[in-house]
């Protein structure tokens, strides 16, 4: 039951030799989300041991380079290596067109199918669900349309405890209504189902905020969820070149992460000026404490808990 | 007067993490071009302390990936870093649509002037010339159009010796016919002009043949060059999977080399199965012995030379 966020790259748009423009790869219980997917992204992958081909969506929040340069090649890549599976793209609608023309310009008809899914920007909405999670994107305030991600967790029902089982000889067809809530009847007494389950885990939630100004009207989609990437170009004194080029500030960050009572905030998309990035995280931790620097190679985990008491 | 060929990626389509996709930069005195742009390329010249908005001309040899996935992304950086002056991009004419298409997907105009020179690849012509060099195509056979580069000096006119224009009282307006063949009357005796001046240094020639079967018809387009380039993505064993992907083995390569009577071989564009390559210049050596491994980060120079009693 694992939800870990390993970041592989988390520089702005200006190339280093030290850090790779934006990329994550999400994994929720072995499923592979990756997040943005800027030039070099494959190689990130391969030096982080993560299989590309376990990565089944790819959600793009924009298309300046810096964020999707990385995903004709990761593509074209999965093709020569014989993938079979299918592919699903969440982002701009202009994106298909690029790779479409891309593709046919080398003559590729793909050995896998591509689904492409293209947001929409004016209000966060569900893109995408399965069994276990949810996503939905979270609208930012940048140069071109751009969006962030919200992935959370679907409230599973409580479980059984096993011993009540034996104890109130419980037939196997009425599990099924006692974790959704009902009572049991035994020998004419009611037992309350809270008695006989107990508590599925806690829902956890991850929001990516790309790149954005400072915007508030993110804070009711991100609220309490345990792990925030916000980005922090510039450092406070920098607040005026933050939003001529619709960017964040460490403080604005940290900020946001505040007011939507955020368990953990992440920081990232520094500018190319910053070869150390403990003043970023130390004026960041000024406003929002928790508030940690994303580094390529580092894993953030969000662990599994249960509600106490309940 | 430099002619220098440094390598930024020899490796073939599926990356790795020990080796880039094509990409060379030529230095000819001074002027920088960039022969293909696989994905990193402009981080491989930033690791390389090759300064960027030096390059003038970029050649684009074919629309694989491989080639020219980094290409947007150093066409970007060179606009975020405020170029002002001119780029030639020299490619298949789907590449502009492509770069079009993605600038105006993050709604970007230049800030320097973009020039595109579409490619035609039937026969070898020359596509670009300044007062230095000239560049010719060269057809190759693969599975969609690509061709090779050749790059060659143009020829000098020789040089006056200066000890001969005080010894024959020689005119600064006679000089240039001088160089230029004629000879000098001198108090009614003719001084042949090969007396008054000394042999240009000899042309240099580079020629890049990027992805390509085996193909004699390279030969007479590439003869006597002082440096070739020949991909040699697979060792002799795979002769048939060669053929098949319409690439070359390391014998071939060197057969051509042998055939167009040139002075070095520079093999590459290995296939990602081979992680020791010292085998495949065994194998090419055997053949043309004047054989060397493309690798990243290394300069191949072609010294300036003179023709001997002339």
């Amino acid at each position: 039951m694992l939800f870990r966020v390993t970041i592989l790259g988390c520089n702005s748009a200006i190339p280093t030799t030290k850090r790779n423009p934006t990329a994550q790869l999400l994994n929720v219980s072995e499923r592979y989300f990756l997040i943005d997917c800027g030039e070099g992204t494959q190689i990130q992958l391969l030096k982080n041991h993560i299989k590309m081909q376990r990565i089944n969506h790819v959600f793009i929040s924009h298309m300046h380079g810096d964020h999707y340069f990385g995903l004709i090649g990761l593509i074209s890549t999965m093709h020569l290596l014989g993938r079979t599976k299918e592919l699903h793209i969440y982002g701009p609608s202009i994106l298909k067109e690029i790779i479409q023309l891309q593709l046919s310009a080398s003559n590729t008809e793909l050995c896998y199918p591509l689904f492409f899914h293209p947001l929409t920007f004016e209000s966060s909405s569900l893109i995408m669900e399965d069994d276990i999670l949810e996503v939905y994107t979270i609208p930012l305030r940048h140069s071109i349309s751009c969006c962030g991600f919200l992935f959370k967790e679907k409230q599973k029902s409580r479980k059984i405890i096993k011993d009540k089982i034996k104890e109130y000889n419980i037939p196997l067809e009425a599990i099924q209504s006692i974790k959704e809530g009902e009572d049991f009847e035994y020998l004419g007494q009611s037992i309350p189902c809270f008695e006989l389950t107990k508590p599925a885990p806690v829902v956890r939630s991850y929001a990516f905020c790309s790149d954005t100004a400072y915007d508030e009207r993110i804070v009711p989609v991100i609220r309490d969820v345990d792990l925030l990437y916000h980005e922090a170009t510039f450092m406070n004194n920098l607040k005026e070149r933050a939003e001529q080029t619709l960017h964040s500030t460490t403080g604005q960050a940290a900020s946001i992460a505040s007011q939507a009572n955020v368990k953990r905030l992440l920081i990232g998309h520094y500018s190319s000026r910053y070869k150390d990035l403990e003043p970023l995280l130390i004026e960041a931790q000024c406003v929002f404490p928790n508030t940690e620097l994303a580094k390529e190679g580092i894993q953030y985990e969000i662990p599994l808990s249960h509600v106490v008491n309940s």
